[in-house]
């Protein structure tokens, strides 16, 4: 807003001039070009003569962007893949350089000619004001667009690129969330929670006022009112085994001073356009390393996560002609669990109680997909940080949606300060799920495959990528 | 500083485990092959094994790095230059796929492949508390090296690209520096002001206090404390034609809304580590922009400037056998600058004025170097910013440096808004230089050539190349 | 809390002592006699031994004061009232030394020796960490005793006095509330609202974040979260006639630099314990100021305000015998006003419409309290402010609560800058109503008294004191 | 600055109609009466009209004020006294109420009526921006007057009753100097210091920078950019016996967290205008309370003070004809003080070495002036604090100003947490001096009197009261 007069009177020079120099025209709804106007004000940006105007040449093209409809937006996306990628006369000239001589020099010239021109046309879109926030809203929109056109990965791997460079965790800030926060941002809390949903401001209030509530967010200092993650808190005196407990209304909160547990009970991505960049990781740890300052009487750090994947699998498993994971006598058991109310009937849940826990149990230590991680996105995600399975709670969440995605099952997982190397090393180079005693025992050693299946172990990345793909704001905890 | 006791716990358990996971043992002045043991460090950060170690790993390779001597440092730098560049395995099978079918799939593979792992590198390493500033001062070091290893310009790209990316113009921060801005900060001013030395704390406070100065600097949000580049400005009612006159001690200030001019007097980078990053075209635009909101009535932004080029180019020129640029008469009248102390004899001056500013004009007008640019970076600077060459002040600048570097001449650049894309076009386009009328009298038009020599212009960047092989902090105004 | 240890370490030692020294004991519920201990702890205060410990003390006596009961409190502000006025003895003596030789010295003795050492004692209390906030609260409780025991009058007078200084618009700070204002302090706007009841956070959302919504409050650097007052502001094009209007839900907000128009609709008093202290003057002249600064266009200034008093006038007026102010045609006209859904019938609303807004004119200007003054508080307060009465709005607030006060009347004041000087000098020293000709003309010039009374006008602070005895936080706009 | 255009819009509009209203007229310099313009002036702003304008009246009196030559403002001095002391009929009539009946409220309306009308004029300056600070300088005048004209003394006892309401510690503000601190807050820490000289940024930077340096100052909300009082605290292992190793310039500091002894080396007020308004012992005891949460590890909180009245009290010693505090041999030792160099010759040290500190036991523990107390200023303030006499360093300050003043002596207070109010008391109430043992040991128990005279011991106040006339801003430590 503070710079909007100068970048008028630019602009103004600029598009007068235009009609001789450029022949852009100014903004127009009509403009029955508007995309090829677009290709040539992104040249002209990448051009030496972008230097002068580049703020206000920057601005004008999101400012378009802004104003475009699907069409012209996907249209415009088709630009920036056809006609943004490498020099390919350059790169082609580099190659032959390259396998002539592979020298430094040529491999210098070799990974720079490589590289698509969107990179450095996307860094100066940046230049404009509040560029940072448009420019993540523009991949939001190349997300929802790469679905009917998977060429766009293309595109996006410059976006993700770099994203995973500005997004850092070297350049974010982390900042208490709590009833002193602005409201502006407080609201964005409410909207962007994914896991345990906030009605009002007054649960809103309850989750961060009492003393034995906390809850953190990392910010960026390009997006100053809209968080880039968030995760909520309950100081408790044991690991919690169900959500309606460390939610409930009117439950009498303890001193902070006298909390011996730190639970971790939600955690929301909030920007869709950062989807991939890996934040949730240095969050966590941040936050156990700021409440062990703050608090030191606190010994255990834990979550009480959903397990999203768990009814689907159970489904297929049940379907299945044979199954590894269940006994006749589990399927039988289990079929309680096709009736609607079964959770309100007390001897019902008690009688599924068991057969549900042990398949849980096999769906998190067994189950793997085809790159032979757990099929529990969660759990990849609390895996790979180098947590530990420490306990299945049965009926751990009523609400409507945790009964549908996991028949009401919630975990525990332990981060435990000097395992989480250990941990993290076995689950990403070995593929093992690390688990409580109490967990693993109720897995049969000596029924089906001692998982993972003893392939190939995906690369780097990708048990995010899976996450990734999944497209859930909802990916954790 | 506040996540110490975190990282150091962790590390204790990396390195525990170190003997037997990765023998990498602790932090020791006597170890042998310690640039060895950094290699393995950045490998394993760089492994999937990193992820959840990351900060810890960053930090202790940072740490390393800052105990390193001299031989070890430039050891570790050619174990970057030879072991994390592309993969090039990885690389010549993405050339293979791309010339057998050039798919965009098969671009994207060869854009990523042609990438030297130092970047990931680089980026991983930022995630260590305080990690961009090391990497700043890593960087300046490395700058150093280059000179007796060339070699090492493709790791120092690496480097410059993160860096370009990182402190983009769309994450920096324009603050004002005043009196009342903490001293640490207004040390770094003292010291790091590269054009007109501030003699001390009294003389600071004369160029900061009064209401007709300013100073503006650039802020990077992860170097809070340190400015990027900063510009002292004078307010006055017209354009100054010496540097004594804007700093004399006991000047009577004017209102600063009775300013009509605001004179960028000194411009100075501050990170040698980040030379080439190119921020001074944006800061002058931005005060610009901020100036004319806070005082409607200034109507005229100029410089006061040096000419770094001007005397050694005279020599040249005057030791040649023939010169377009100085007639006969030229050289006789400027015998007298060889004389030590021609400046304090006014009869000795006025005879020298004329043949003076005639060269000046002509170094700036028609001289040229291989590039087809003007020699002075300076004018390269301001030019290729869009501003036009005002005024040439004979005897402005009367300091040691000034009358050893320009024979005391300094001029004015003029930043005039709507003329600012047009010149910037005419220079990035043509090499043309854009000055007033009286300056361009000043050259005959019959004389020599009519530069640029219609050669070869320069590619993007070259003239901002030139100007940071220098390796000057005072490179403008 | 930061100051706790060091405070409870004092207090230990103090008390610990305190069973040789002052025999006090630490705070006890079973303490018989504990408003006895609290007077010896006031009296060690007061005196020199207070000095060494006096945060300490008087942390000590405000945590006893926040532990009493109702009972406790009565007997501690008799205890205040009975044994720290003056020091009658040394009273006594000044005043006979004044009555032999009224010197300058004398003089001051006395009026030293005249002020109740509960001054000192209130003083000396806000030593204590977040002293002001519960010596503010004390007050509010005392303000309540005082009902029942009008001598407290003389202990009140020497809170309101010490507020008076500590609260003075001098030590005031404005500062704007917008959403992004901590929810905390926003919490607290909806609770403190008085005049339009804010139905939840939606509605506050309404209130504050469109570009035409304005807040502002008064702030005390000690009472950090908790504002003093404050004003609900909407910019508009045309003063309004009715609250609906200006509240509803679906309006389309206007650009704030279109409108002409500030329209102060809610001004709510936030401290009861600050009762009597006259912010509001202060909060609309500052308010006005910073908007004009703002947004240049804005050349009008008004309220839409309440009268809180008018139905009740009314009521008296038609049930005596005669009335000037009513003719026998308003009387029988009105009679609709007793039915109770009159207003929401078109044709009887038409037909009171006249006779309503006639009775409110004269309402405003003729009648009067025994002081001579404008019956209606908020009259009271914006007349003596300089405002004028602007226009009288018919049905312009149909809430429950504004047709039992003032059968839906609203009226309009206007500050216009040139004229408050000279308004407010009419009412204050002539008790004249100012108000715009259409107002005037609705009163008939030969019908009854052309008030006020020429008989004796208030002192200084009368009115103020008045609208102070309705303890109502709604008593303006 | 940001109210300026209100106050002076609305300031014309009364000066307009002053020519009507008030015929005040303008400000103008050939006032002949300005005198009695601004006893008017006053007189408007305590009545009833001064509410509407009163800021912009309060404005305009000061800026009159500020603009006043010495006369001008000895005679309006003689105006406050005269014309705004207590309104006389109303006491007079009060007085007889109360004789008549001593009622409450007839104490209420007396303690009322004998209240100097300049308190509310002085509150009501205060409405005017920037008003406290003016006010203050206001009272540093008064008190260069009242030398000349003792009456005076009136008037700024109303002052002064308004600054200890006003500056009450409770609305002070701690703050931290560092060398992070502005720029302009950290001159007037040089300008300031009373006590060792600082001699210019070098300096500063060295009593800051290190981190074993700290210094800490109250601040004024209204009063933001200048400190009150300030203290520089070294860290250290012991306590010290000299300056100049504290303050020298090649020390090497140790880690804060080493520390173990904090030392208050240095206080300073700032405000002259402030005088007799007591921070020093609330700053002390804050900062002691502040450092001990941040280093656990401090156990012991001393002083290392100027002794400024020793030199002249052991002149009028030696000059006496008898002395208790003098043997023969004593003075026979202490005639080498009278050459001007036995501070560097090293046996004349030695040799008077043992007079000198015993006679500074006996100045301490026995001299008295004539209200029972100890003659030296320093020792007042910190034994009145709780401190005590801990050590006396003989030769500890070879500046000329120390060596004039003490013969080089300084000592150390120290403050024991569990001891201060004991010590309080003692002092306090019974005049007693408490000091250590080995201090009390150069007293010979035979000798003179067993101080203090058991006359008659000091109200409340009076030692503070005779530091203040002191009129020195170095009173302390």
């Amino acid at each position: 807003m503070n710079t909007t007069s100068f970048f008028s009177d630019m602009l103004q020079s600029i598009t007068d001039r235009g009609r001789r120099l450029l022949s852009l025209g100014p903004v127009q709804d009509g403009d029955a070009d508007a995309v090829g106007t677009m290709e040539e004000l992104c040249e002209t940006l990448l051009s030496s003569r972008g230097e002068a105007s580049g703020m206000a040449l920057a601005k004008n093209i999101l400012d378009r962007w802004e104003a475009f409809d699907q069409q012209r937006r996907r249209d415009f996306m088709a630009v920036l893949l056809s006609r943004f990628g490498p020099n390919i006369e350059r790169l082609e000239r580099a190659i032959e350089a390259y396998r002539t001589d592979p020298s430094p020099k040529a491999l210098l010239e070799l990974s720079e000619a490589a590289e698509p021109r969107r990179q450095e046309l996307v860094r100066r879109l940046n230049l404009a004001p509040n560029g940072t926030a448009t420019l993540v809203g523009m991949r939001e929109i190349l997300l929802a667009l790469k679905n009917d056109n998977p060429d766009l990965e293309a595109v996006d791997a410059d976006f993700a690129h770099l994203f995973g460079s500005w997004f850092n965790r070297g350049f974010l800030v982390l900042r208490p969330i709590s009833w002193s926060t602005p409201a502006d941002i407080l609201e964005k809390i409410i909207r962007y929670e994914a896991v345990h949903h906030i009605g009002g401001w007054d649960e809103l209030r309850r989750r961060l006022a009492p003393e034995d509530r906390r809850c953190f967010a990392f910010f960026h200092p390009q997006l100053v009112d809209d968080p880039l993650i968030f995760v909520e808190v309950a100081l408790t005196r044991e690991i919690p085994t169900s959500i309606a407990d460390l939610l409930k209304e009117d439950r009498a909160p303890i001193r902070a001073a006298d909390a011996t547990t730190a639970v971790f009970y939600s955690i929301s991505n909030c920007q869709e356009g950062l989807r991939g960049i890996s934040f949730g990781n240095f969050l966590i740890k941040q936050v156990v390393e700021d409440l062990r300052r703050e608090l030191p009487r606190l010994d255990s750090f834990a979550t009480l996560s959903p397990v999203p994947g768990f009814a689907d699998w159970l489904l297929r498993e049940r379907a299945a002609e044979t199954s590894d994971a269940l006994t006749p006598t589990d399927r039988a058991e289990l079929a309680v669990l096709d009736e609607p109310d079964w959770a309100d009937r007390p001897e019902a849940a008690a009688g599924v109680r068991s057969a549900v826990t042990a398949a849980a149990a096999w769906y998190f230590l067994r189950a793997r997909n085809r790159n032979g991680r757990p099929l529990d996105p969660v759990a990849r995600f609390h895996l790979g940080n180098g947590a530990r399975l420490e306990r299945i709670n049965f009926l751990a969440d009523r609400s409507g949606r945790a009964m549908r995605q996991a028949h009401g099952v919630m975990v525990n997982y332990l981060y435990k300060l000097e395992d989480i190397e250990t941990n993290h090393e076995a689950f990403a180079s070995r593929g093992e799920v690390v688990a409580a005693p109490a967990v693993r025992r109720l897995v049969p050693a000596d029924r089906g495959p001692r998982a993972p299946a003893a392939g190939r172990l995906p690369a780097k990345g990708e048990p995010h990528d899976a996450a990734r793909k999944q497209g859930s704001k909802e990916f954790t905890s």
